[in-house]
């Protein structure tokens, strides 16, 4: 053989060790380690449909799980071929970000040939993309950042950790911006809004638009009882105290915005902040909002309401000791002095919500729009199809984003 | 029953919440719905042992995967109890992170029970951490950020992504910074310096210490031909053509430098700007740096040399198909100019390689060594102990780093 001489022969050997390597590194050969079929999964198809696949021959049953899939439901029971591969196809779907994982025989195993993942909070899903849309494909567009922020926390005296979206030009600029604090769900952590979400994705293009002001966005963990991926081991949660607010707000008032207020160029007034959050986020975007009115301009509850209302406006999660009391009633006389504040309400350019007719929450929500209403505010309430899913969440994130800072 | 008084009470409802949303989303009921074990996985003892657990009744056999944890090996065989859970523990381990994964009759799966992720290139790890390094851990030191940039590449023809590390104070300043290529290794990611490889920890800490001097980081993706989570399928990958770098060197030089460059407020010059890389990243960094001595003054190159060097001095690591060649003679031809400019090789400040006496490619590297000194380079070269793992690369990171910009 000739000795080599292209550039692009090196390149081949480089390849080569790279393919090699990780399947060396992954131990994935199959017992006695013969060949496994290289499946490919997931496969996103010009029709919009997912086909998942898993080779796994010793399983007896695998199902895959998506809780946003439509009519997925419990009901993605795959098939097993020859081989030992097993593979469903979803219906066509809309352009988005879907969460799936396997179910082998009862345990739960993300995509063994994806390294696409969402976090949760107590665990991880892989990640299929289904594109098509002008808001939520990446595209050629000026491009913001997410910064993966570690910050301690006085208020819980440990580290945590919060994404920062920053819009394109702010690395190199020298601009003040507004600041949109986005509350993620009960499912999620910081890192669900700008993974399945597509926060980042959906603010870049709408600013590229014109349809969304340059803003910085931030997406703290709302959870604060759990493992920080990246340092250990679960921290300890203390109960709030009486009178003492739950530790996501006295880490969003002690620690959060101070944070995001003293590191980076903000436009530090009430006209240039805004808060919004998805389900058990929309119960802490009013729990913080609320006692705080001066501080907000803008105020977003996505498919939630007073979590813990109680009485008749309670759907499933409103899970409360006080099923005959009137909805809220507790939350509503903590913060009787602030809803009943009319100076306050002055300065509030926005409260709106947005839930869909099917979400096990729309009872909740209704109660608590009305709740607001009964106390003076003003809000724009909105309800679509849909239940209590990441499709309506990206949708309600890109009807908001662009209402804010104008 | 009371009603309700205290804002205690609604933390814990809303954590109520919390606690039955994910369990309902994620499926993860055993068959029958019968409650499963909630076993903490993984569990690291104040002993610096890493405990894993899995609970899986219906598998045959279960092994823990974890290439770094010495003395794991392939024979981190799990014992299973009568609840089926499967239980693994390591030896006291040094502090660092540590990727690691369950293989269950065959398949590979992250712990269900964890959402620390180390994304690789084609799959997706979990990751341990464990405590006891002034380097290593999250200390209550300021911190820096680390952005997942998105940028379209032009010489690709395709949306790429890479992590960028801003020190601490970056985002609400106004100074510049010099800038350190970071590569990662053949089974990585973008995502692998800044998670199993805890780059933005140990520069947050060194910096704080005042060893290191403040910088930007930046963390490419050095694989070109695989998925990019978040945008999609695998894309198309194009061999070089002959006299064409390969892909990976023209994204770095036709768009990498050139986003971080007109992105962030870089000091743009030779003096101010290192690269280093492991393994195939060191490959890519020798590639790339060799051509182009005139734009870097700090060349690292971590357990690696010239990939595909061939004759005498290959190692496992060494393909080549010219076997009795002597080692790099295609790549020392290729680069004969620039290896022999002796004005470019008079601003190198640092051209400094490290290996563990077990490494795999130790001859590769010490072939390289030789190879550039014949060349008249001047070469810092450092031999360790133990192989091919990250917790080598950690602390080379944690020594080269110091050196860079003084």
């Amino acid at each position: 053989m000739k000795p080599l001489r292209h550039p692009g022969l090196l390149a081949a050997i480089v390849c080569l060790i790279a393919t090699t390597l990780p399947s060396l590194a992954a131990g994935q050969a199959g017992r006695g380690g013969q060949q496994t079929p290289q499946v490919v999964s997931p496969e996103v198809g010009s029709d919009s449909r997912i086909t998942f696949r898993l080779y796994a021959p010793q399983a007896e049953a695998v199902r895959v799980n998506g809780s946003d899939i439509p009519d997925l439901g419990q009901t993605g029971v795959m098939t097993k071929d020859a081989e030992g591969v097993w593979t469903f196809t979803t219906n066509p779907l809309p352009p988005g970000a879907y969460r799936y994982n396997f179910n082998v025989d009862g345990l739960s195993v993300v995509d063994p040939r994806s390294p696409a993942t969402s976090t949760s909070n107590n665990n991880v899903w892989s990640l299929a993309l289904v594109p098509g849309s002008d808001l939520f494909d990446t595209r050629n567009v000026p491009h913001g950042a997410v910064s993966t922020v570690t910050y301690y926390s006085e208020p819980l005296g440990r580290h945590r950790q919060m994404r920062v979206y920053t819009p394109p030009g702010y690395e190199s600029g020298t601009g003040e911006y507004p600041v949109f604090y986005l509350l993620h769900g009960a499912s999620d952590s910081d890192d669900s809004w700008s993974s399945v979400g597509r926060a980042a994705v959906i603010l870049d293009n709408l600013i590229a638009a014109g349809q969304a002001e340059p803003m910085i966005m931030v997406m703290p963990a709302g959870h604060t009882n759990g493992p920080t991926p990246g340092m250990g081991g679960p921290a300890p949660s203390r109960p709030a105290g009486p009178g003492e607010p739950d530790e996501f707000t006295r880490d969003f008032t002690g620690a959060i915005r101070p944070y995001i207020e003293s590191h980076y160029r903000v436009i530090n007034d009430r006209a240039h902040r805004a808060i919004a959050g998805l389900s058990m986020g929309g119960s802490q975007t009013l729990n913080i909002a609320i006692p705080h009115l001066e501080d907000f301009s803008y105020v977003g509850v996505f498919s939630s309401g007073i979590l813990g209302g109680g009485g008749r406006g309670r759907g499933r999660g409103g899970v409360s000791s006080t099923p005959d009391a009137p909805f809220g009633q507790a939350w509503e006389k903590q913060h009787m002095a602030m809803l009943d504040n009319a100076g306050a309400k002055d300065g509030l350019k926005l409260v709106w919500f947005s839930i869909g007719v099917d979400d096990f929450l729309l009872d909740t929500s209704r109660a608590t729009v009305a709740l607001l209403e009964r106390h003076g505010f003003d809000v724009e309430s909105t309800e679509t199809g849909g239940g209590h899913t990441w499709l309506n969440w990206r949708d309600y994130l890109s009807e908001f984003a662009p209402r804010l800072f104008k």
